[in-house]
């Protein structure tokens, strides 16, 4: 059985030793009143909530999975979910960065995401019901009149109702300009509407008593394609205009998907056969609102994997400190056992160093951009608003993309250094193998993400909002210049900010000949991009483990700190030597191939 | 539901363009004989037999698991599998490279290695159960007395009965040398043995009449540690000596485990209560039994692999061709469809790309390695038959380690290609993910592969095997000398090569001082030599290709050739770049981590 705790310690030194969290909160009013020792309880609640709730529940909730009742169309969660999800809404889990107009207590984001990472660590299942929810809430407080906030942000704010995103269909996931659904116009304002939608989250569940569907669909007279959407809310249970529940409405589950992963979470197959909803935004507009939801998501999937990295990772250790196989290839190092602890073996170590360094590494990243989003919503000064926007627009595909993918990875060597044992499903190990699976896909697969880095954020505008990235390093590089002891993580690192700036300026050069150059270089291409945000933070985490050290201060911590840095540029990193290569090979060797795809 | 055709072409391709099987086969007395039209009638009946037999099965295994019957210990196997193995004996495929003394076929490796790739595409879990007996087949024909040979071999070739190897206990899997099971001489020369084994596979199943386990166990006077353990063969149920079946055997099956994949499969827990078995080969000589059986299991996970690449590839590439989404980044290639195929994206093309160039490389590299096990046993020359068996021990981590990797980059490249289809049960593509997991693990993990090779069978000799396997490069850089068309592909192999002799010198120099540093760089650095391998069989494959095409050959087949040839230097070749730098960061950064491991 595995084993979770909560990584506060980690948390505090990314939130205030790296970013000086509550030096930037202070300058936006909302949160001038936000000190360390509220987000240390906050946090540490949170963390006794996500490691005594729900993390007992993650493996019952893989094997027993969702049930629906093909007559009743309802669907049981796990054992335990529901009750769960109550103690959440007792606790007032939801409205933690929810809006106080609604009902929320309005903590910044960045809080918040630490509490996701520690509900992810211990149950991704469970926390997409309440995940999906932030998604609706973002898109009807942005988008939605002010009757329909009134009518369902304090209920999304209080968890007593949940959200989806109806987006897919069964014909259309990336390209949603195929959609069929269809929205008619009703005498009375309401929009009926009908069609199939697939993959559908949290779609039906037996946990609230309301679920709010935000739904994609086209209206008669819209244009084809992405053009001609519309977004809609449509409530599972009709709502009355006091906020009374009321009927059933014609929205239903048609079945549930048999998955690799996330078992405890329903992925719903959705029949709308003329279910009531309410437009949300301007008619054709649907798009944009649904990138609100959207973007969020996808800084949400991120999380998830980085949940899953550490809590994997964190069990990978305890293993392997207690398995004792074969001995030291330098001799024995317990020679009173008959066998020493696999530590002591070379791969085992870098097996684990790799999912450490891309968990602290992933956490950094993570919230710094949970950070720009407080201060994109919350930042009195307009341009320190837009200059947050830009950035979070810019991290947010690297954050999606390179951390689930990096958690792919990283759970996979938690697994082997299992052994044989990792396989076998009762110790739990596989289990995030196979959740960690669907981060790399859903909200945009990893292949849309890196074409929406390299294509629209960074060739979008000649390389600007990457520049403005840069400047963080270039500063790093100017203040640590000389000290012989940060040589060895920013001297790669100004290196590989150099060959960016000319590899991004060569893909653009050739993408204006062939479209195709960005296609064939955007994976790796990102990848390359994730390792320079990585890399700088490692660096910036070295650099306060070092000042700490030098300081006199004798927690190992720094220790650790450091030696994980050390490890990360010296092996993790070089990874880019080959994707710059990869990358400029071109677009020539994949789409000259019509021989082999005849 | 997925679909599979055997890669008859392909294997023609690599048995006889690439490694002129018959010249080679010629030369062997055993097989002076065997034609290509043999080969050619042999491979499509195996092929029916995989993919109209068991490949049904695979995802209905996957489904219903094994069961055990806790009263009688008997293993219920999914619907269908006994009645598949039934044809198979009844086929008889299990005699066909056994050996005609004892009933087999006497047919060469090379080609029960094509029928077991068909095999292990079409449904790995149920290949096992005939794979697992191979093991204790040559066990039993190297160290076996004749009264064993004459009382185990006819059933094992016939199909009768099943083997299996006994090895793993719950707290020694990689370190056999801790392993506690215990056998006791009788006065009739017998033993009784009595232990618990883990991760027995086909330890017990419902297929066939008898099973006969090949049983690791320490003698009573045995020293400890690995010189201190014995190889035994303990039925199932008694043998009389007439070759009649007896009573139960006390040997019987404890519990099953739940896998994350190959759930058709049963991976047993066994419990040895006294069970009479007798020696096979000399006391406390077991270890050097059981790597017969250990490499051949080697070579067979690598076919396992390729399997499932091949099989993913395939119908990753269907659906690709038949799923329509967004346009082409150059503009739309269908007008008259809403989208195009997404196969117009180049890193749609990447992802398929890289599992075909997997497999085919994979193929080439693993029907080199049969062809020189059929020299090895077969070949008139002594010079011949020790050169061969020395290439063998050489590769065989290769394949197993750098195959089975591949094949988790690849299913889960093809799983991708799917979407959000790829997570969902009924397409099959994540089940292919999940079953290639266990590749990486058992039968020695992957780490402990890559400590054989470059520990073992690179340094253990200065090179001389790696040094042997290099003159084929040599050669095919002279042949080809000049030859512009060729020098894409020769040029970064000579290249490798001439890195990879300096590399090796630096570890072996390094290691003299500090023996971690073989274990830092050893799975770096069997990635590199796989590439190299791999390399070298893509460029003489781009070789046939063109002498092809400049004859004028028009078969569409050579061109993918060429082209997937050039997809492999161009994207995955370069991978070595970043390997030899990670390898050569040493083994600081790892094992200086006292901080991060306290």
């Amino acid at each position: 059985m595995p084993s979770y705790t909560p990584p506060l310690r980690d948390m505090q030194f990314v939130l205030h030793e790296v970013l000086h969290v509550t030096d930037e909160l202070k300058q936006m009013p909302k949160h001038v009143d936000m000190d360390a020792d509220t987000i240390a309880a906050v946090l540490e609640e949170g963390g006794k909530f996500a490691s005594e709730v729900i993390f007992p529940l993650n493996q019952v909730g893989d094997q027993q999975g969702c049930t629906l009742n093909r007559d009743t169309h309802e669907v049981k969660t796990p054992d335990g979910f529901k009750a769960a999800y109550d103690q959440y809404v007792q606790g007032g889990w939801p409205a933690l960065s929810a809006d106080p107009e609604y009902g929320g207590q309005g903590l910044p984001v960045v809080v918040n995401q630490c509490f996701y990472e520690m509900l992810n660590s211990a149950n991704q299942a469970w926390t997409m019901y309440p995940g999906l929810t932030h998604g609706a809430y973002e898109a009807l407080h942005a988008h939605g009149t002010d009757a329909q906030k009134a009518l369902y942000l304090p209920k999304l704010t209080s968890g007593e109702w949940t959200g989806t995103m109806c987006l897919t269909e069964p014909h259309c996931g990336t390209d949603l300009g195929l959609l069929r659904t269809k929205a008619e116009p009703q005498a009375d304002g309401t929009y009926r509407i009908t069609g199939n939608k697939i993959f559908i989250s949290a779609g039906e569940h037996d946990m609230v008593s309301n679920i709010v569907h935000l739904v994609l669909a086209r209206l008669p007279d819209a244009p084809a394609g992405s053009k001609g959407i519309s977004l809609f809310v449509v409530p599972k249970f009709h709502i009355h205009a006091d906020g009374s529940v009321g009927e059933r409405n014609g929205i239903y589950c048609g079945g549930l998907e048999h998955k690799m992963g996330i078992h405890g979470n329903a992925t719903c197959q959705m029949v709308l056969d003329g279910a009531v909803g309410t437009l949300v935004g301007q008619p054709n507009k649907g798009l944009a609102a649904m990138f609100v939801m959207m973007n969020a998501a996808r800084v949400g999937v991120g999380m998830q994997s980085l949940g899953l990295t550490e809590v994997a990772y964190q069990n990978a250790v305890a293993y392997a400190k207690d398995r004792i196989q074969s001995r030291s290839l330098t001799g024995a190092k317990d020679p009173s056992k008959p066998a020493d602890s696999i530590l002591v073996h070379p791969d085992v170590r870098k097996m684990l160093l790799t999912a450490r360094a891309y968990a602290e590494g992933g956490r950094a990243l993570a919230l710094h951009c949970a950070l720009l989003i407080d201060r994109e919503l919350n930042h009195p000064d307009e341009t320190v608003r837009a200059e947050s926007a830009e950035q979070v627009a810019l991290l947010t595909p690297i954050v999606k993309a390179f951390i689930t993918d990096n958690a792919w990875t990283a759970t996979s060597s938690c697994m082997q250094v299992f052994g044989g044992h990792g396989f076998i499903r009762e110790w739990g190990m596989e289990q995030y193998v196979r959740d960690a699976r669907i981060n790399m896909i859903y909200e945009g697969t990893n292949t849309i993400q890196s074409l929406d880095l390299l294509g629209r954020k960074v060739l979008g505008n000649q390389g600007a909002s990457l520049k403005k990235f840069g400047r963080h390093i270039a500063e790093l590089v100017a203040e640590t210049q000389g000290d012989e002891d940060m040589a060895e993580f920013i001297n790669p690192l100004a290196k590989l900010g150099q060959q960016m700036t000319q590899f991004t300026g060569e893909i653009g050069y050739k993408a204006m000949e062939n479209a195709d150059e960005v296609g064939a270089a955007a994976v790796d291409y990102l990848r390359v991009a994730g390792h320079l945000v990585f890399g700088y933070f490692w660096a910036r985490m070295a650099q306060v483990a070092l000042q700490k050290i030098a300081e006199g201060n004798r927690d190992p911590f720094y220790q650790a700190k450091l030696q994980t840095a050390r490890f990360y540029f010296a092996k993790l990193f070089p990874e880019t030597a080959s994707l710059i290569l990869t990358a400029r090979a071109g677009s020539a060797v994949l789409m000259e191939t019509e021989a082999v795809f005849v």
